[in-house]
């Protein structure tokens, strides 16, 4: 029997929401309304993303609906983490075809957890029938001038990525059944299958590189296409260091060195934040990086002029890649 | 050739919208990084809502894409419009199964003629490959204790709507080729049309209403459904007196008396306010509706009890009647 939609929000999300809502103490008004009542700060930006997974595009049909709840949340916090923003809140927007109890259980916990790591409320949202498609809208808070952004690097600035990229790409490869890596233990199977279906989004580290960082984005679409963004986002080329690549052991035990080097490159959905730090703040950063819990690499420099460049070893290399653009194929 | 994605938001979203973004004065940065910053006003509450358009749901298939970028804002707006709120900005998501000019040249134009009407800004967005569907992320603000809700109607306020609800539900209609209407003639007809492919949302009306109605809902499943929802969240009845309802000339013309006060009980998609009024304060909200373009007409009252009676020259009618569930069938 087809639950309608206002009692697949009670039952699924208004109750647990109500609590994460008393709980920030700064939502006067949550799920039930025509619209959200929240009372932000004083004296503070509201930073807003609003990203969709769409089922077969973002995720592969038949992913884990745990996954797909924690997925469609974590773009979105990722995004503020970008912006060196605290999450406070966020809506939810989904369409699925039908309303399938099993499929929701799941996706709310997943959903729910990752709101609850991060102290942030679900304050409203929308149900509709249609092809599984989420989308989340995220709100947070960030004191004027101390946003970090896309704009901002200057010739000699230092990059770095955080975490291991690569991993979430080689992951959807695993879920999709399209490689085969014998040498893979199961544990490292678990690591690089879990790194796509459930990205840590890295807020603790976008708050810690408030002062820090120069510039910075979420690698979403790709490593060197997002360092590429970065640099042409601030005016300037950025040059890639091959050999200075955070590579994790299960992404070289699958791909081996040359394909573990292009899927760190080229393959999207890691989630991590690729950064850049004037060489004079270079030990501040360090200091920063121990209250997190996710590792920063330095895997080049910013220079003058445009473009990307990637060197093996202080050697350009011609190392072909294309960023992912949801218009044209994975 | 597939436009890329960043080719397709430059082109059609990015430089509209930082305009519209420079003209407001409080998007300190818009879209085109991560996520986007704004500056919201001091001491005020942000009112936040969600609503998303599925095509062959929420419009039919082959609708003018210029209705669809209205009504993906519309929905929107009538949600601020509904908690009295002043809309400032908001956020597109969309999937679009390709990435057609024609369309989006047409979408744009729909969605940001809305937008100047409203002085809103689109700050942030997100597209993707995927069925044809529209989210939309309205944000706006209201002085704390401001805000209209649904609950707060008591025992002896009276019922209000604004406009001529049913014209939208008998539009769709017409738009689906449901309807043979001989004696609608081409006003009456583009009227409906009208009203179901470029609803108004009622901003300014929900602004007068601040400190005048003791609720408010936006009708978008149906008038009896959202009365009956206001009422349940008021913990109250409601009593609609069915010879009150605003029925324009062109819905009597299409569907007659029993047909027109039917789809104005039931027909979603109206986007006019229901709301109630203190009879001590029907003098006051006169002098509000003034200052408004669109009508209210008292359509009935607020009881002690639950749930909604029909009455018909005040007697008690068992017409029937099914509110609007995107979870059932139409």
């Amino acid at each position: 029997m087809p639950l309608g939609e206002f009692e697949l929000i009670e039952r699924y999300f208004r109750r647990p929401a109500d609590a994460m809502c008393r709980q920030r103490g700064d939502v006067p008004l949550g799920i039930g309304d025509d619209a959200a009542l929240l009372a932000p700060p004083a004296g503070q930006q509201l930073v807003a993303a609003l990203d969709t997974l769409v089922e077969g595009r973002h995720f592969p049909a038949g992913s884990p609906p745990r996954s797909i709840g924690h997925r469609a949340l974590a773009v979105n916090l990722s995004d503020l983490a970008a912006m060196g923003a605290d999450p406070a809140w966020f809506l939810l927007a989904m369409t699925l075809p039908a309303a399938d109890e099993v499929f929701l259980e799941e996706f709310v916990r997943g959903l729910l957890q990752l709101a609850a790591e991060h102290g942030v409320a679900l304050v409203g949202g929308d149900t509709t029938a249609g092809p599984l498609a989420v989308s989340v809208q995220a709100l947070g808070f960030v004191a004027p001038g101390e946003a970090l952004q896309r704009a901002g690097a200057r010739a000699g600035d230092l990059l770095y990525v955080s975490g291991t990229p690569g991993d979430a790409a080689a992951g959807l490869r695993l879920a999709m059944g399209e490689a085969a890596a014998p040498a893979l233990d199961e544990s490292q199977r678990r690591w690089l299958l879990d790194r796509f279906h459930f990205p840590a989004p890295r807020v603790a580290l976008g708050r810690e590189l408030r002062g820090i960082a120069s510039a910075c984005i979420d690698v979403s679409d790709g490593l060197a296409d997002d360092a590429g963004k970065l640099a042409a986002a601030s005016g300037s080329a950025v040059v890639l260091e091959l050999e200075r690549l955070p590579l994790s052991a299960a992404l070289l035990a699958q791909a081996g060195t040359a394909g573990a080097t292009h899927l760190a490159l080229t393959g999207g959905d890691d989630y991590e934040l690729c950064f850049t730090v004037p060489p004079a703040r270079a030990g501040a950063l360090a200091a920063r990086l121990a209250n997190v819990k996710c590792t920063a690499t330095r895997i080049g420099r910013i220079e003058a002029g445009s473009g990307i460049m990637l060197l093996d070893h202080g050697a350009p290399t011609a190392q072909s890649f294309t960023g992912f653009d949801h218009f044209r194929s994975r």
